[in-house]
């Protein structure tokens, strides 16, 4: 192995191409990108001004090392049918093992960025923890060096703490995201406008930015307030689906230890 | 009525601080701070250079504007030993009726800022939705003012709507500061920092600055990843209620309209 520098890119998504501009700001070359889909493999090579291709055969023999950036399902397959024996290979999963990859190539790792992405919000990835992992000390330390160059929080995780890591994004983030859209619910249903969440939205995530969570939880639940609970069981009473997300996770909060 | 401009604040508690410290910023004087707690009261009185008391006997009777900022409960029992007959009085809460404080003055209102407050935590007053609502429509014309020369966005809602926008902001930031609790002890029982989830945080609560949430939604329950979902059930194995609450909230998730 020498040091990573010619980059190829199987996959083409929010995460491939936000990883793409983050190894391109740290000096690396995207050589070249792969993906299944023609427009998507196009227009990212397009933006990083390098090659494309549609399709497996063609992949790139000479670079130093190959990011596979997919959905899992897509990674799962794919790395049946790649042929990078004597090429480190990473993928950038939170869910998936390292050792998925091990009948792809000798030297395999991974490579997971713990943060949404999106196609059209770019990213400060100095801040994003990289969690590195591999099959061997000397892989493991050039990914380190690697995930150093893009990041200033390089983690070293392996695939059982990744996967916990990931499934807490799921509430960090999806679970949250849901809320919102909760929240957003009721509130155009009553005429306003989704704007009028907005700066609290903003607040209660700022306010975990110093504190933890335990420090900053407040409202009816944490207070044990039933009468406020109750008027707010009343106004859901013909959604049964938000009264059981409102009852279950009352209570839950109900039991918190602050 | 005159204009309003020599307050009386009934409470001094996070909520009363903050609106205080905004009121004064607008040209306001708070001439006297109530509250039962004499620490509390001295405290933000000192803070606002005014006069404090702990006695309902000793209220100032000359101010412009009386502002009871207290919990749900502590107003209900408070406005029935207040003798404002002729003075203007608002109370703060998201869940209480204008009703509430029609048997304490004629001219009664609400006075609501959807956002929450933290004691050590100022917030920029100008970006809070103020919810006003007013019993007569010379009371209300005034309170909008007063609203307007602290905030920008400014509201008129009525009692059963603003029940529905507290209910709203139970989602949008208790629910949601529990779904970074649940992550912050998931990540901290792997031998991770709460820090590590804070850029995720943060970029969750940035996307829907912009968009809304129907638009940011992603995870395996919107994707209908069940894998993903069965290895994440798997893990919470030992927590029978994080894992109720994994399942109805992907539940819900995979219903959504997006």
């Amino acid at each position: 192995m020498q040091e990573f520098h010619d980059i190829v890119l199987i996959g083409s998504g929010n995460v491939a191409g936000q990883l793409a501009y983050a190894l391109e700001k740290a000096g690396k070359k995207i050589v070249q990108v792969y993906s299944r889909t023609e427009t998507s493999a196009r227009q990212l090579a397009g933006s990083l001004n390098t090659e494309y291709t549609i399709d497996l055969n063609q992949i790139c023999q000479k670079a130093d090392l190959y990011i596979i950036s997919l959905t899992d399902t897509a990674t799962g397959e794919i790395s049946t049918r790649l042929d990078l024996v004597d090429k480190p290979v990473v993928h950038t999963s939170g869910s998936l093992s390292l050792d998925l990859l091990c009948g792809v190539s000798i030297n395999h790792g991974v490579f997971y960025p713990l943060q949404t992405f999106s196609k059209n919000r770019k990213v400060n990835f100095r801040e994003i923890p990289l969690c590195v992992e591999a099959n061997s000390t000397v892989f493991l330390k050039m990914l380190r060096k690697l995930a150093g160059e893009m990041s200033e929080r390089v983690l070293e995780v392996d695939s059982e703490r990744r996967k916990m890591l990931h499934l807490a994004a799921v509430f960090a983030c999806n679970f949250t995201n849901f809320m919102y859209y909760i929240a957003g619910k009721i509130v155009e249903r009553n005429d306003f406008d989704f704007e009028v969440l907005r700066p609290l939205i903003e607040e209660t995530a700022k306010k975990v930015m110093k504190d933890k969570p335990q420090k900053t939880q407040t409202g009816p639940a944490i207070r044990g307030d039933q009468e406020v609970m109750g008027l707010h069981m009343d106004r859901l009473m013909n959604e049964p689906e938000l009264q059981e997300i409102y009852r279950l996770l009352s209570r839950e909060i109900g039991k918190m230890k602050i």
